[in-house]
């Protein structure tokens, strides 16, 4: 077993705090690397707190991971020591189900293992994640990182990323379309940039008049402050897409009329509570709503492929580990541009 | 002016009695039919009791109307007296919105005229429907009809008909898709019998029990009673659509449960109270709820040579007009297999 060091709560109630624990061996497929940086997710927070049940504790959070590998296992083709390497929000899944097959790993028929606060395939040994010093994963779930880009600027990428690159392109969002981004937080920042990257009209929709200045520096061609009355008027019946990041509740039946006709409003945050919809918010415009969850592995490479391609990374702030609980505190306070990154040489 | 002959409520409170009223004379666009047979819609119902609010009166319900058409003004080129036409839910829209120029005259930018209880394009004059022996509509809004169909079985094409009609085709269903459809009424029989006629592998999903043999006998592969939890697991993921046509409060977590990864769950009824969607029953497999309206003009025309060309109709329980109470007393209890549609000679 290879000695861990990392930062983990042990119950919804205690901080996160140092911790030792042991990675399995590199087997035949696996890849070993150590870690450089982790982002740090909303969902990180929520999945300590044990916010949506379930919890597994102690619990190492992190998803949004990178570094360089040190140990391949023998049957490895992939990858080699030195390269860069990443993990975004799974480290494996059944590979056998229609979904699998089609790199559609997020939606495993069988379950699909969640890098931390989940258990593997063997239904019983707890995964642990991103905010400690090394990780062994199979090379399936291991993604190659370019290093023309800033390393600790890619962390997030991995799920911050990849949840807004899928339904854009699952869409088929780009040129000739309308598209809005409603909440400019970690997700919102990158769908921005994917967005207009794609060749999108790209406006950002949020609560915050202060954040014009930086939706613009992001490249969004407008901005609209949605308690503002008569701007959201202004955009009634006018997006073909509405990608939705929020994650508090919010009347959805409001951003529902701000689509034409055949608009598609895809959330990608999950409220507390349920959305609740009136048909003819639907019905009056043959309007969808839909949900869209990260990304299969195919794609995720897809995307940091793309990024490397057309130099794309996050806008992060980079902290200490030890400092992960202010960082939090700012976080659900909206005051973060736009995500936390753990320097994990400071652990 | 036209003197009509037809059936109103005078407020929310009364009952459908004999009322006499003029109809337009017919202009240089214009067609006149006389009204042979009108189906009977929930709407209707919902309508002439202001359920839905902003009711006009006195009010001449119907909207699946059909006839001979008797007179046509100078400038028609599209019908000569003699020939079988109908109209549906629409009589008029703006006609230059981007909409209406893509045929989609339920979505006019600029409001479409509803066949009764609106207004005209001039923003006053009240629309009368199909409740009556005769009426005026402008040719863009009148449609061809087969003499090779019963043609009181097809009145109720040009609303049940055409609602389900338009979702399945914009969606694209037919050969290799398992299609569910939620509730064996007036719309989901029509709906069985386009969704066999396309090719897909249908399933009626119904709370009774003893709709199976119908479903069977429209063309129905399956026949799921939705009381039944164990009926019910055994779908789950299982469908690629849902035409949902119920009209009453129902929990759509658990429909949207039966889709598969990329499930389309498309709604035409409207409940009174909004759904309540958990944004996890989206997100968890990239699935969309999706509402329609009815179809534009050009497709209704499609709808019906479609029909005409592959022997479609509605199933329908002929009456007498002075018995229509008594069928909105059955259609409320689903007592009715699967439309009623009013012989206007009994008017």
């Amino acid at each position: 077993m290879i000695p861990t060091k990392g930062y983990a709560v042990q119950d919804a109630k205690t901080d996160l705090a140092p911790w030792n624990f042991e990675r399995r061996e590199v087997g035949p497929h696996d890849v070993q690397f150590d870690i450089q940086f982790c982002g740090v997710c909303h969902s990180d927070l929520h999945q300590i707190k044990d916010d949506w049940g379930g919890a597994i504790y102690p619990m190492v959070p992190g998803h949004e991971i990178v570094g360089k590998v040190v140990k391949v296992g023998t049957h490895v083709k992939k990858f080699k020591v030195g390269d860069l390497a990443g993990t975004g929000c799974l480290v494996d899944s059944c590979r056998t189900c229609d979904n699998c097959k089609e790199g559609l790993e997020q939606f495993c028929s069988n379950g699909s293992t969640g890098t931390y606060n989940a258990l593997g395939q063997d239904g019983k040994t707890p995964t642990y994640g991103g905010y400690s010093n090394t990780i062994v994963v199979h090379e399936d779930f291991v993604l190659h990182v370019s290093d023309k880009l800033n390393l600790a600027a890619v962390a997030p990428l991995l799920c911050a990323g990849i949840t807004t690159y899928s339904p854009l392109r699952h869409w088929k969002v780009g040129k000739g379309h309308k598209l809005a981004v409603l909440g400019l937080g970690g997700l919102g920042h990158m769908a921005v940039k994917f967005g207009v990257s794609f060749g999108a009209e790209v406006t950002v929709l949020s609560t915050s008049p202060e954040k014009e200045a930086d939706a613009k520096k992001l490249g969004a061609h407008k901005f609209i402050v949605t308690k503002d009355e008569e701007q959201l008027k202004s955009v009634t019946g006018y997006f073909d897409f509405i990608l939705d990041t929020v994650s508090a509740p919010h009347d959805l039946n409001l951003y529902l009329s701000l689509l034409g006709v055949n608009g598609v409003h895809i959330c990608v945050g999950a409220p507390p509570t349920p959305y609740q919809i009136h048909a003819f918010s639907l019905i009056g415009g043959r309007k969808s709503l839909a949900g869209s969850l990260i990304g299969g592995l195919p794609e995720t490479q897809e995307m940091l492929d793309y990024c490397a391609e057309h130099h794309i990374v996050s806008d992060i702030e980079m902290i200490d580990i030890k400092n992960v609980h202010q960082a939090y505190d700012r976080m659900m306070k909206g005051d973060v541009r736009y995500r936390f990154v753990i320097d994990m040489a400071s652990l």
